[in-house]
Formats: C-alpha cells, structure tokens, sequence
C-alpha cells in the first residue's frame, strides 16, 4: 500500500520530460540539461554563443548491467548562486573569486527507484559537475562498472594529449588532431617506463587540452578525486566524441560505492583567450577548503638534493653496497662494505646543507640515506626499504644536527617501489621517525607495479592510499610531495600540507634525452590544472657528456631554466643542479635565490599551449615582482606590459635573458644579464632563442 | 674463463646418478631420495617395512614456465642427527622430544645452474622436507608458479577429507575412499560459507588424515607456513596420487620467492596406532623456537562471552542501530537511536564479568562493542569497523575499572570482514588502545572475501598477514585468537602468543544444524595437528527452538560438550553457552569451571578418527588430571586404565557421564555425575551415548 502510494506522488511531483539552462554569472557560458525520451539526461554547453560540447549522455553501468543512463525522471529541482572570496594557504594567488551559478536536479530512476542528484556549477571560466548518491532505502552498495559521462565535441580539434594508461603518466606529450590519435597512440605507448598498463582501446589522459578551429581553448579534467578512481577518456576520432573513461581495478571493477558519497566533479574549463585557462582557479574553487586547524607549518621551499647525481652517468648511487640479497630486518648492512660511491653520506650531505644555508635555501632533500636501495627494482619484493633503518653512512643525529646548526631543512625520502602495503605498514613509524629527526617533508615515490596486486596507480585504491598519506602526514605536521602518483585534481586546497605531485614527465627525463623543447609550454595547460608539480628545474650544465657516458642534452637554454620558477608554478622548487654548476654560473643563479615561491598574485601575459608562456607574479608580502618566459623550439619575441606593476613609481629590473647566439641544441649557456628601469606603463620585447626563455626579477627603486 | 672452471668443477664432484637412504632413530621410518634419470628427484618412504609414499617427484614450476624438477644434479649431502628436548611455553606437554635424522642435499639445476637444497627429517612418528633456495648469483627473485611435490599413496585409504578452497576451511568433514571424493566434492562445496573459491579440480585440504587398508595411519600437512601459501593436495582418485597445491592469488601466481629464504616443512605423520598420530609433535618440533625475550604476559585461559547469544536467535545484535547508512569517521552514533538489543552493552557485560569472576574464568570476550557492525556485510567496503571506537552504550574506562575490580579480563574483538588493509592502517592504534584499556588478548576475524582484491585467506600475502599480526600484537605483549585465518601450521611455537585458531568448522555451526555427531572425533587427526582451535564448546542447552525461531539441535549430548575441554586441546577455553544455562546445571558446569587449560603430560588413551577419542592429561604444576572421552553417533564403552596416575596413591574421580537413557537427539541432557576412588592399576568402563560423551576429574586423595 504505502508504495503504491510513493508510485501515485511520483507521476504527480516528477517531470517526465524535463529541461532547464544554466548561465555562468557573466552570461558567456550556457549549459542546458535535458531528460531525453526515454529518461535519458544530457547535456550541452555554450560559450558566446557557440557550442564547446554537443549533447552528451550522463550516466553509469551500475553492478554487472544495469544500465543507469535512461528511465530517470526529475523529482525535483534547485538552482543557486554563490560568490565568495577565500584564501589558500600558498598558491599563485593570495586570493581566488568563487562565483558560480548552480543547479542541482534529483533523479530517480524509475526501474529501480535507485535516486542520483546531479549537480552543474556554471563559473565565468567553465563548468562542473558531479553526481550525488544519496542515503537511500533501496540501495546502499553498488560497483561502478563504467561511468558513461561524454563530452562531445563539435570538431577535429587540436589536442594536447599523452596515452591513457593506468599506472604511468610520464609519456612525452604529443599535439595531433583528434582523428590522428588513433593512428599515433601505438608508438607513444612504446615508451620505456617503469610500469605500464595501457588502456586496451585509444583513449588519453586529462588534464586534456584542446583548440578549435575557430581558436576555443577547452580544457578537461576532473576535481576532488576521492574514494574513486581517476578518468581517462576514450576518443573517437571520427565522431570526435570523447567519454569517461576509470581506471579499474585487476578484477575489472571501476568504483566501490556507498550511498552517502559523491564523485569528483567533472571540469571542462572554456575561453576563447588561452591565457585564461591558465589563469583560470575553477578546480581549486571545486575542491573543499581546508579545515586544518593549524596549517602555520605549512611553507612553501626552495631546495638544493642529492638527486642530479643519481641521474647524469656520474657514478653516484642510492645503494650503499653491491650486495643484493638483502632482507629487510635480517642484513646487517654494518658488516657490508660500501661500494664506494654512495650518494647518500654524511659529509656529502653536508656539503649541500653548507651550499644551501650560503645561498638561502630552505631545505636539501637526500635520496638514497635508507636500507634497501640494492634490491630497489625487484618488483615482487613486499618488503624492500627499511623508512626508519639510515644506511652505516648517514647519520641521522649528526646531520640533524648540522642542519639545524645552519637553519636548513633535510626533506625526507620514501621511495617505495609501489610495494604500497608494506609502506602503509611502516607509515606511522616513519613518520614518526621523521619528527624524531626533525624532517617536516617528505617526498614519495611510487616506481613500479602497485602492491596490493590487484591495484593501479590510478584507480580507486591508490587514490585512497594517495590520500590516506596526505592525511596521516598532516596529524605529523608533515608536507607531502608525490612522486609517480595519480595526477592531481585540485586537492592541494583541501590538503594544503600536498606542497607538490610529479605526476608527469619531470626534469629526469632530461637525462635520457626524453623532454621535447615544447614540453613545458604544454604542461601549465595540461599536468598543472590539477596542482603544483616538482618539475625540478634548474639544469645550467646541460650536457651530460662531461660527466661519462651519458650523452643526453638538455632540450632547453640556460635562461629557459630559469624562466621555469616563474612559469611552472610550485610552492616546491629544486635547484636540480649539482653545486659545481651553480658555482660556474654565479650570476644566473643569482635569479634562483632570488625567485619567490609563493605568490600575492599572478598575471598571465601570454600564453599559447605548445608555443609559448609568459607569466609575471608579485611575491608573497613582498614588493618583489618575477616574470619568466618560455618559448618552443622555435625563437620568439615576448612582450612584456608592465602594467600589472602598481602606478607612479619606478622599478629595476633584472632581466636574464638569452644571447643572441643562444640555441638550445648548439649555445644553451649563452645568456645576458643586464638591469633596466620600467614603470606600470612600459612595455618591453625580449628576444628568446629556440627554446629558449627569459627571467626577470623586479624591485621598487 | 671463470665459468669454464666452474663447470668443470661441477663435473668433477657432481654425481650425476644418485640414492641415498635414512632411517628414523627407531629405524621403523626409511627414507630414501633417488635422483633419477635426467636428473629427477623423487623419495619414497617407508614404515616397517611396508610402503607409505611410493615414489613421488619433487620440484617446481619457476617463473611462466620453467621445469625445476628434472636436470638436477647433487653436489653433496650433509647427514646429521639430533636429540633435544624443549619446553613450550604451553602446550600438551611441558616438555617435548625433539629426535631426528636429517639429510641435507645440496643440488644444483644443469640447465640454469640455479641451486636447491632439499632438507629431510626422519623422526619416529613421520618425515618433514622442506626445500631450501640459497642465495646464489644467478637466481634472486622468482615466482612460483605450481609446487609439484607428490605424495603417491599406496591405495584406496579411507580418508578424511574437506574440500580444497582458497577462502574458507569451514566444510563440514566427508570421510570416504579417495577414488570417490571426485563423485561427493561438488555436493559438499555447496556448503554456505561467506567466502569462497573453490579450487578448480578436485583437491582437498590438509591436514588429511588417512587410514590404509591395512590399518597404517597416515597424516600430510605442513609446518612453519610463513612467506609461502597454504598447500592443499590434488587428488587422483585412480591412481591414489595427492601431488601439492598452492593457494594463488588472483593473478594466478603461488608464490613471490627471493632466495635466501625456505618453504614450510611438508610433513607426513605415520604409525600403526592413531593414537601416536595424536600424540605427535612432529609440527611442533619442525618449528621454530620462539625467541620472545619475555613470555611471562602469555597466560592460557578460560573465558565466557557476549557471543552465543547472537547466534540462537533471541534478537540479540552485534549492531548498535538499525541504521545502515554508516561511514566511519563521519556517522555520530551519540545521534543515533539504539535498536534495544544491542548486546555489548556496559551493564549486559558487567553481568558476564560478575559471572566470570564468581566461577574463577579468566577473561570474558564481548563482540560488538565497536561502531560498525551496521553495515558488517558490505564485502565491497573498505571501512567497515573503528578498532579504537566503542558504541554509545559500551563504557570502556568504567568495564576497565569493573573488570579489574573483579579480577577478570575483557577479551578485545577485531572483526575485520577481511578488509585487511583497513584492519592493518588501524593496527597499531588499535594494539595501543587495547593496552591503555587493559586488554591483553584480542580474538581477531576474517569473514567474507579479502581486500586486497588481489588475495585469498590462504595465499602468501594474507599467511603473511597473519603472521604480521600476531608479531606486532607481540610488541604489544597481546594475545591472538584469529578466527577465519589460514588453518595452522605449529607457529604457536615460534608465536606462543598466537593462542588459538579458529580456522574450522567449530561451536557455531551447531546454531545451524551444522556438525555431524563425527565432527569432533575428526579434528584432533585435522585441524588440531597444526594447532590449538578456539572451538568454544560447553553448550547445555542444546535445543535452540527454546530461544524462538531457529530450530537447531546440537550434535552432542551435555556431558560429551564436557569432553571436548580435554579432547579438543587448546590453551583458550570458552564456556560458550548462555549464564542461565551453566546456572540451571551447576553440577556439570562444576567441571568447566575445575579443568585445566595447560598441562604437564598428555595420555592418548584410545582413538580412531570418526568413532572416538579417549584422552588424560595431568594438569600443568598441579596433581590434578582429567579425562575426557567422545563417542560419534555410535554409543560405545570407554576403556581407561589408570597407569598414567603415579604408583602407590589414591585418588578421588569425579565422573561425569551420559546417564542411560542419553542420546544426542532425543535426551541430551540426561547425565550422571559419580565420585570413585581409583589408583594406577585400575581399570575402569564408561559407557557413551549415541554422540556421548565423558569426562573425568582427578586428584589426590
């Protein structure tokens, strides 16, 4: 009886056919959802007028078939509006404008009489959405077997993309029309990296970027990701239809899901002047604010490493010995001899503490300082590192000690060769070593296949596992920088102690000639949507072949280098160099010390993915103003309108730029450095050779 | 030039034919090893004369598909012998022999040069080998991928049996001929269990007790399981052949190995006597020895519990609520109604406490106590249970204080419904909160289906899981009762704070008409030959239609639930029935409460698996003894002689027996209790009823 009689509400309260239009709050977005015949939700979205995604289906396959993308009926709906102003911890800006229109539909599927709430926030720079599972009588558990959410596009756009593939994002970026990455994706896969599991059909990665024809950025991606795995999105190039697209887990499940919980949102940020996707703060705005109690230990850092080393053919190494059967617990390594050329020693370290503390550095990162770097690429191995056991060589007192002494910071290093459990089985000790010892960051590592075997690094488990570190880092008052995890979505806001993510090809694939010269041009409009990326910067000696074997080459100038601080936006930077670099080039690293790493406010000044980007920012609580600029393979003038300088007064400027003789093939450490008098109504061209760049340091007078 | 002479060493000292036999101390066991053509190993052995193991291969699939069973050659052997004796810290006895021949082979793989060793012991009651991979140069990691070792039997044996699964050891026992296990296997693996994976052919479980023809007691299973997963044995039902099977992962791997390590022992208990099966400690004895500093906190006892109540069908609940929709962390039970029948209520266990301290129990256990348990079937969830997180209605600081006001301990409950990874995250803070609250045992659970999804209860990474847990709880100086664990293979002596398994089908399934008159006959050539079970007996009041609608009968009579204290050995005993019921029998309930659970010497007084088991054991650093006798559906009349009582007294036996007109279906209940006066010449005849039972206490007059 009683559900006859929720039948007899539902056909008089629910809407059968159904459609209503959202605008952004300067009217230049549309988005118009739809409950097509059939109880089918779509949506479309508009800017100025002209469609950036044709209708595009909503929806799931729940459990092994049910189809949860048709029979929905609207039950109800609410609209609203928010305009807010926060202010995150660190970031580009000291300030971000949260001002949306929103609506919010209650649907029920009409099956099942399972419930989904779904809900678009319509910004000035794009939109998102999500759905919502309420608590709900009929259902509580459910698998996620696809989501089925499209994004149609209206033609053969411009697309910025890297394979999909489950437990690596460290594929080269390649730019081709949609209707050619069909026929490209094979040989980009064949990519020599540590783990791979590529998806079996074409799809890419997000954050995506994409050009029209008629010159729409569009940009897509998704925020909050949490308790769900990452979306990857399936391409057909001949519809140009893309759709989500998750990680599964090895037993070919998606999601886990209980009622109650939400998924990320889905972003498609929008503009027809590439500069505002960079600066737009959308998936900030949809992540939630922190609620830390205390984040004062919070700080942004620039640091110097035993890294480069380990990378350039120098010799230099993680392990200690060149023994190999080692067992975590039982190998005494006192009784083992060195193998003489082990990075991570104490009075190495030292050296870098002093360079550090001599150049005001906030902190010297040591990888290599613990137990079990000889067996580090048995990837079947549970237990390969000790977090807490420092190789006989590196004196964990000593150099607390000493770098306290010289108020410098030693960060932290888990590597853990995805051995996850095992990790997770350490975490409190090594955390809690980590205080004992006077580190307050670490940085991860993630190399490998993931243990627990049924896992990526993208899908659902690791994204909790991601999370979980980040969480249970910040009850020890710990920073967190990832390396080989899941790309990041915005969460930095919600866990401010996530100083940064690799997440993406870094530097070290300098080292095997592995960086095209447009790379970093592309990942501000790519990778760095989603977050900060320990991109590690800072190569002066870019040619390997001085020290052994190694003959790769440094695809950028000297100056592009230095261009990097400002343009590749982290409150993590690396001088990534050796020392002896550094002590060559005295005065280009001058801009290094100098570059801020965290920001009252950020002006994108020009920007193309692919070719070029120049951004200037104001220092944290500093008349202090940097600009940096990069440009591809191919030379360039930049621009520069120093308007975004206050009015009436006069600044230096510190300009560090190419020579004119510069290449970053043949010349990459020809560079000038000159100081010059700008006001808030000069402008400025500069000259950047092939792949080249600029910096700039700027002070009151 | 290294190589060659390393090759033409090995021509020099490897015999390429070869044999070697060894006899156990009392020479009634011979061994022999024979390398045969083509390098293949096998042994076959021996007992008085007569055949137990025909010939039977040993070896391995390596890697995808490497044959490590043929190509051998043995570079030496070493013989050696021993004869200890060693105290366990409890156990049956408090002092074992420890008495073998051993042959070491050392043997090298022709075609890889890969290296084995092979290790045997002879004992009197049976042989345990193990293999053993050196470090090597050539070989570090690698995978098992099948286990080939045989066990080729000499006929049809009667044989006892439970189906081959990878999650679950719960089967109700089938005995049978071995040729017609593949005919009855289906039937039985319809069993309703909360997890299951079936092997795919036909296999079964160890311990396997066998009985030939001509009355040969055999008994395979294995000891020091740990890195290794759990061995079960395929069954040629022709040819009388069991050869090993690994419990995989998901993946289809068996085993992860890096050299330098050992698999378990695979053991065979043979004897002419089954009583000398049960009086083997041959698992034991190929153990390791525990290397605790301190085992002074490890204390065997008795105990009551908030348990059997939920399984009778009175309404009492695990749950707090009935409100489902709980996420941990977030939910506030403090705003949630109770459902009225919660059972781990502060005032419902005070009552328990009261009872345990006035009857001189140990401890009490009480399951539900902690948020949950709501949603405690949601295989797919992660989060199910807070370890650290009690229900509203649960006071642990005021039970604390009530507890040790009476003198009795809480016994800690961690059901995990196997999501393992969440029970390890919570581990320590879980270890940390038993310990400020006074715990000191905690009785662990793995229902339901594993996460990691990649895992099964009884493959290497959950044996390992087990492992882990019991070693830390050692850190934590807490005992462990795991339930729903891999079944055991003797580690209690390495981990004498593992107390007890469950790992069987025990007490409950009486609650579902689960256990055939047999069952308990059976165990003690099963199950218990690994170690101690949890199997909680001491139903009373085994009709359970008193209670409301569940209609199950126990399988035994009152005084055979008497019996199982001494037949079923365990160092944790739990009386497991209501308070009003040991209160409407206080003369039987006198025996619970007056027998031992550690003891100095055990008698094996009569046996035959499926029909009875008679046993005496004299109580640890007293001189008092009891005896408990069980019958299966068959009535029968127990012969005890008294010699195991020490010459020239007389002692006072307190008889508690099945009164005539006892049986198991119709009149359970019916006992009669007796005082006599016996010395250790006497003899004496008890009669058992129809699943009866008996039990005796002894002391000095």
């Amino acid at each position: 009886m009683k559900r006859v009689l929720i039948f007899f509400m539902l056909f008089l309260f629910v809407k059968i056919a159904f459609a209503q239009v959202v605008y952004s709050p300067d009217k230049h977005l549309r988005l118009s959802f739809v409950l097509k015949e059939g109880g089918k939700p779509v949506y479309e979205l508009n800017y100025k007028g002209k469609k950036v995604i044709e209708e595009s289906k909503m929806g799931f396959i729940l459990n092994d078939f049910l189809s949860f993308s048709e029979n929905f009926s609207v039950i109800r709906t609410e609209n609203t509006s928010s305009d807010t102003i926060w202010k995150p911890v660190w970031g580009e800006n000291s300030e971000i404008r949260d001002n949306y229109n929103e609506m919010l539909l209650f649907l029920v599927h009409r099956t099942t009489n399972w419930k989904v709430n779904i809900r678009f926030r319509l910004f000035n720079d794009g939109l998102g959405f999500r759905y919502e599972f309420p608590t709900q009588k009929e259902l509580r558990h459910f698998i996620i077997k696809e989501e089925l959410t499209e994004f149609n596009l209206t033609g053969n756009h411009k697309t910025f993309w890297i394979p999909a593939d489950y437990d690596t994002n460290e594929f080269p970026i390649t730019t081709s029309h949609l209707s050619e990455i069909d026929a490209l994706i094979e040989n980009v896969r064949k990519e020599p990296l540590a783990a791979k599991a590529p998806s079996p059909n074409v799809a890419v990665q997000t954050p995506l970027m994409l050009k029209t024809n008629d010159n729409l950025y569009v940009n897509i991606h998704e925020a909050a990701l949490m308790n769900y795995s990452a979306m990857f999105l399936n391409v057909d190039g001949k519809s140009f239809s893309l759709s989500a697209h998750l990680a599964p887990d090895k037993n070919g499940n998606k999601v886990y899901f209980q009622t109650g919980n939400i998924t990320p949102w889905r972003t498609i940020i929008v503009s027809d002047d590439a500069r505002d996707i960079l600066a737009s703060n959308l998936i900030l705005n949809l992540n939630e604010p922190c609620d830390f109690e205390d984040t004062s230990w919070i700080k942004p850092m620039k640091y110097l490493g035993v890294w480069w080393e380990y990378f350039i053919g120098g010799g230099s190494s993680w392990a200690y010995t060149d023994f190999k059967d080692i067992i975590i617990g039982k190998t005494d390594y006192s009784k083992l001899l060195s193998n003489g050329h082990h990075g991570a020693n104490t009075s190495h370290v030292k050296k870098y503490i002093d360079f550090a503390s001599k150049n005001g550095f906030d902190a010297v990162l040591v990888e290599g300082w613990n137990e079990g770097w000889e067996d580090n690429v048995a990837y079947h191995k549970e237990k390969i590192y000790s977090f807490t056991k420092p190789y006989p060589d590196f004196d964990v007192k000593e150099l607390q000690n000493y770098a306290q002494s010289k108020g410098v910071k030693i960060i932290m290093h888990h590597e853990t060769t995805s051995s996850v459990i095992d990790y997770e089985r350490q975490l409190h000790k090594a955390f809690k070593f980590m205080v004992d010892n006077g580190y307050n960051s670490v940085k991860t590592g993630y190399v490998g296949p993931i243990i627990p075997r049924s896992e990526y690094h993208d899908g659902q488990w690791m994204v909790n596992h991601y999370n979980y570190v980040v969480k249970m880092a910040s009850e020890y008052k710990i920073m967190v920088n990832s390396h080989e995890a899941v790309r990041p979505t915005g969460l930095c806001r919600t866990f401010p102690n996530w100083i940064a993510q690799e997440s993406a090809r870094g530097t070290e694939f300098e080292s095997f000639n592995g960086n095209h010269p447009d790379h970093t041009t592309i990942l501000p409009f790519t990778r760095l949507k989603g977050g900060p990326m320990d991109y590690t910067p800072g190569i002066f000696q870019g040619d390997l072949s001085v020290y052994g074997s190694n003959k790769a080459k440094l695809s950028t100038t000297l100056t592009k280098q230095l261009a990097l601080y400002v343009t590749m936006y982290s409150p993590l930077q690396m001088a990534a160099d050796l020392i002896e670099n550094y002590e060559r080039f005295p005065d280009a690293f001058q801009f290094i010390k100098d570059v801020a790493v965290d920001w009252d406010k950020t002006y994108i000044l020009e920007a193309e993915p692919g070719d070029y980007v120049t951004i200037a920012r104001k220092a944290k609580n500093k008349n202090e103003w940097f600009v940096g600029g990069i440009t591809d393979e191919n030379s360039r003038e930049a621009h520069i309108d120093f308007s975004f300088l206050p009015p009436g007064k006069t600044y230096e400027v510190i300009i560090y730029a190419d020579a004119k003789d510069a290449h970053w093939q043949t010349n990459p450490q020809s560079y000038v450095i000159s100081k010059k008098k700008v006001n808030n109504v000069k402008t400025m061209k500069i000259w950047l050779a092939p792949s080249g760049g600029f910096a700039m340091s700027i002070k009151e007078k």
